[in-house]
């Protein structure tokens, strides 16, 4: 039996359409696709053939599509590569990928999949390698196999910049990490790899010019230069760039711990293992500063062959600049009349040596003055606005506001953040063009190599959507349904985003009897924004272990979303069956008696103990719900006093413990009030 | 607050008192241990010191324990190593350990934990690294925060030899995927990596005497020699002697795909793609097999320092044999009455190049021939009556026999198996000295990269307690809760037996809804023994898909075995509160309902449809088990004619479907029997 496909032409024109989103996984979606009737099946007799130009990345690329294949369907298909007549799916470029690839190298493609076999057409290599990651997705268990259905699909982005940056330097993060999320960029049709490599708690990269660098600012965690050129291979394998940064002149303690020489007040200086702005800056006044940079920029430039060089640029507080009467006087003999002067002063110095030595220099917010070449590129932590300012003076830009990951955001949040949207929105088309895309920025003052990947995934899945489906794609249910689906793709991959909860969770209990700690972590958040180092037990450093039940819990509940909408569609009246009912109750239920057995684990342990007055105000609101649920149903009110005193008891359960929000308070609330309404909701039996 | 630890010696003199174990998780168990009151704490200022010579390799193993201890705590320790007087753990070796390892070299330890610090002494480096494994399985989250408990422990192996062998032959094993169970050997004290590395299916080693070997051998999965050595020092980094097998004469069609010459019969040879024994054998009566296993031997035993060269020996059906007019006149002229004497006189031409190049020989049951010098070794898969009968002889031997994981035993089933049991309990003192342990073998008729881990761990855990705790350790209960507790300590390794397991069931059910898919899978195996084969849906091959719920599920099934227990303790009268019948019933509520679940998405999958005939066997005798609940609480008998229906139910489900057991059949089969006694038994409200 052949699975019925529907006929499907997605409308982009309007976006009034894209509610009704065909029943695909694609993630991103492509800007068209129309569904056909049947479906190819996928054999152990399975093979490829590759025509056109010869593509060592592309052939690179098909080997890795082998793989993951295999993995994914569980059959062996190591490789299989036949001439083009017998193929299953021929691959076809015009021209290939650029040996070093560049920003806004034609990414596009065409694929068809037929009930005989599937085509895949792209102008260039890179096109091909998004191609392959949309095949690879289409394949799915039917009622007959494994089998991509039958479909045509015209793809290509809507931003060339479509980028993930990793903060190396607060914790050091080992390459087979940042390898599998490579693999995960690539799922996910993301091209630009930005390597926080330097901050003032690390300097995370060999150089033979200045080996103090890494020596005195790393305790032996760095990255060596065959390290880094394998990286670099490995993502050209997987079409994308890697953009170093190294963050100057503030951010940048670790460089002096080593050569104390280039600050702004002496020495020594120790690296940093705090959380913060720190004062530490490079003096900008002294010739010795740039001819380091020089040296140090020439060697770094040699070995990251992109085009494109991060210098930071953010965040420098100026106070070892006040405090230099050296510096003070530099900037009176050249009319610099702030820090924010002298620090523009600084950039035109660091832009000329990047020019010469052949790359465009990229900087945060910070770096924006009239005084730089329009080739560089601003990178905006700020919002669109600082984008919209820079496109009209003819800057380039990059969005990162509101794709913080560390921010601990749920994936609409993000999603919801357009690079073309408020200020950006009233560009002109000309202007709008510098709008280069985005990237998604992990900073790791709270993440480990073992719960990175939960911290980037599935979420990053959101963004990457956002940057490269047609605007109009706004579903907000179809992108999480999709998301869910993606997540479990990217296991294939080797990311732990999902391996790994169970193990941190054991860990917290000191038992392989996970149940009630995981019932428990999978209704709660860890606190947002910037407030987990005010929360914190204490001042939380780089040596601060992150075992903890807020380093497992995922940054966006799954549970308490669905539960939300659950309750949403009950308390409003659209679903009141005995099945809603119980759905609802069994929650409930579950959540009230899980802290009766939690509770006697907690001399096990001290993670979980830390953890009791979150399961203690979640058995609390879900007994109280319960009760509510009962009013409902008898149809009675409970006294004013009842509510009123539960309403202070939802209070208490919002507020953060152990760094963790609850996140059903909000819809137990619901549940609450919807029984104190004068006149309850239509219940049916 | 501190946590109250028991004062306790292990009286080992009496097997009667095995059954009070101390509360420890330690497995394998150790000789003696005492604890005492108090614990030391482990935070980030932990740190160790080496004292004694210099010993690379157990400077490498300190190194592996500190990035365990890292993982499983998640507290940064890298390589703290600090000067004695102030390290947490002084670690004290008087010799270091064999620059090659040796058989029988001395593993003993003695760990003395305090509350203020840890002293681990051994005579030498290896016993060390064993040493550090049990210190590492002492640390536990408590409510103060990780901590060891203060304990006295001396300790060493029974069996100088405890193995495990992995046949990389019938599917290719990659390096990683190896070097990841070495370190599972490790952490539970096993010493030698048995690499069965050529087979009818396979060549998988680089030879660059004989190229062809690997180029025709191997279908490109292969280990070159570098990767050899790589894996060789990984192993000895770990206390782990690597020994290669070169299967011959039989089970060596994989050599004649390149060398037919080699072969009893004219060629061309191509590698076997299905299982079981096939004629193929080399020609045992040319000169030139001798001259070629000579340089082969010769290029290999340089390569594999180990003093021990396994050469197989098994299976060879004589059928090339018989039909070669040569050889049969070879056998006539040299008054070689059968088959099996020819093969003993190629194992005497093969034992003197081994000895030639200064290896002693290890075989398989078969070549145990009176005229082969004393040093060889005979691994068993026959049991104890070969190894005694050899003993008795003056060879020394290994027990592989019970020790198949392949076949899908529960563990209790080869923890029961004792080297030194039946024939060989008979033996004189220093006959048994020749039994130097046993080995658990790894065939790979049915395992992949992917589910590899879960078939070798945990049960192997069992195994090697078998071969390195006192023979009276034999409480199956401890065994089992160490176990589990063991499988979760080998997630932190990296091996994948725990982490797998869902995103296999999600690959089955074409979802991430996977709930009543596992609910069926978590009480299933695997059939059992030789069966796997003659059950197959289709001639299985080396490129069958392992994909099918019958590679997800758990070779044993934890949810079945803990219901088991539950209903025994029910039927007896042992326990009959109410909530004992609660959790019965509340497991039957859960397996009968299942099935309405999973029925809504069998055409998602062919994956899920071929198993519905499970999930429907399940359904129905979970309901009927309800049923004959009911009858047990209301004090009533069935009528006969329905306990006479439901046996006929029962066996039908008991039979394999979709190559399946379903493991609750007998304790289902219990409850309905008890229903259907006169009196019922004892029934508490």
């Amino acid at each position: 039996m052949r699975l019925l496909c529907v006929l499907f032409a997605l409308a982009l024109a309007s976006s009034a359409q894209t509610s009704s989103l065909p029943p695909t996984n694609l993630m991103p979606v492509p800007v068209s696709l129309q569904f056909g009737t049947g479906q190819l099946l996928i054999h152990e007799s399975f093979s490829a053939a590759l025509t056109g130009p010869h593509d060592e990345q592309l052939q690179h690329a098909a080997q890795n599509f082998f793989a993951v294949l295999s993995r994914k369907t569980g059959i062996l298909l190591d490789n299989k590569f036949s001439d083009p007549a017998k193929a299953s799916l021929v691959i076809h470029t015009e021209q290939p990928a650029k040996q070093v690839q560049e920003l806004g190298e034609d990414e596009s493609y065409s694929l068809e999949v037929k009930t005989s076999g599937a085509q895949l057409s792209a102008p260039t290599g890179l096109g091909a390698m998004r191609g392959l990651q949309t095949f690879l997705q289409l394949v799915r268990p039917t009622a007959d196999g494994f089998a991509a259905p039958v479909v045509t699909i015209h793809d290509k982005p809507r931003f060339p910049w479509r980028g993930l940056m990793i903060d190396v330097s607060r914790h050091f993060i080992p390459l087979d990490v940042l390898k599998r999320n490579l693999d995960g960029m690539a799922a996910v049709k993301m091209n630009v790899f930005h390597w926080h490599l330097s901050d003032n708690q690390g300097f995370r990269i060999e150089s033979k010019r200045f080996p103090k660098l890494y020596e005195m600012g790393s305790d032996g965690h760095y990255y060596s230069q065959d390290e880094v050129r394998s990286l670099i291979a490995y993502a050209r394998d997987r079409g994308i760039r890697v953009v170093p940064e190294f963050d100057m002149p503030g951010h940048s303690t670790a460089w002096f711990a080593g050569y104390p020489e280039l600050a702004s007040a002496p020495g020594p200086y120790q690296i940093e293992r705090k959380w913060g702005v720190f004062d530490p800056a490079m003096d900008p006044t002294q010739e010795r500063s740039y001819k380091f940079l020089d040296e140090f920029i020439g060697e770094m430039a040699k070995l990251f062959p992109d085009r494109f060089f991060h210098i930071g640029g953010d965040e420098v507080n100026g106070k070892q600049w006040d405090a230099n009467p050296k510096i003070q006087e530099f900037k009176r003999t050249h009319g610099l009349k702030s820090n924010q002067d002298l620090q523009a002063y600084f950039n035109k110095r660091v832009q000329q040596i990047v020019t010469k030595h052949k790359k465009i220099m990229i900087g945060w917010d910070e770096i924006l003055d009239p005084d730089l070449p329009k080739d560089i590129v601003i990178q905006s932590w700020r919002g669109q606005q600082s984008l919209a300012v820079a496109a009209r003076q003819g800057y380039r830009g990059l969005l990162s506001y509101g794709y913080y990951i560390d921010l601990m955001w749920p994936a609409w949040r993000h999603y919801a953040v357009d690079p073309m949207a408020d200020a950006a929105a009233a560009l002109s088309p000309e202007e709008s063009q510098r709008i280069l895309g985005g990237e998604a920025c992990m900073w790791s003052e709270y993440v480990s190599p073992e719960n990175i990947d939960s911290r980037i995934w599935p979420r990053t899945a959101a963004i990457a959507e956002r940057l490269w489906s047609p605007q109009e794609v706004q579903d907000i249910n179809s992108m999480y349904q999709r998301l869910a689906t993606m997540s479990g793709e990217l296991d294939w991959l080797g990311l732990t985003h999902n391996s790994n909860y169970e193990p941190m969770l054991r860990r917290i209990a000191g038992t392989t009897d996970i149940a009630p700690v995981r019932t428990l972590a999978d209704v709660v958040e860890p606190v947002k924004d910037y407030t987990r180092e005010e929360t914190a037990p204490a001042v939380p450093t780089s040596a601060t272990p992150l075992n903890r039940l807020v380093d497992a819990a995922r940054p966006e509940s799954d549970t308490a979303r669905n539960f939300t909408n659950l309750v949403n569609s009950f308390v409003s009246g659209q679903s009141t069956t005995p099945e809603t009912k119980s759905q609802i109750r069994s929650a409930l239920i579950r959540w009230r008696d899980s802290q009766t057995h939690l509770q006697t684990m907690l001399d096990r342990s001290f993670l979980l103990k830390e953890v009791a007055p979150v399961s203690q105000d979640l058995a609390a609101i879900s007994a109280v719900a319960l009760t509510a649920m009962d009013y409902m149903e008898s149809g009675q009110r409970p006294p004013d006093a009842w509510t009123t005193q539960q309403r202070a008891l939802l209070e208490q359960a919002a507020k953060q413990k152990a760094q963790l929000l609850l996140m059903v308070v909000s819809p137990l609330q619901k549940l609450i009030e919807a029984s104190a309404v004068p006149h309850p909701p239509p219940v049916s039996n």
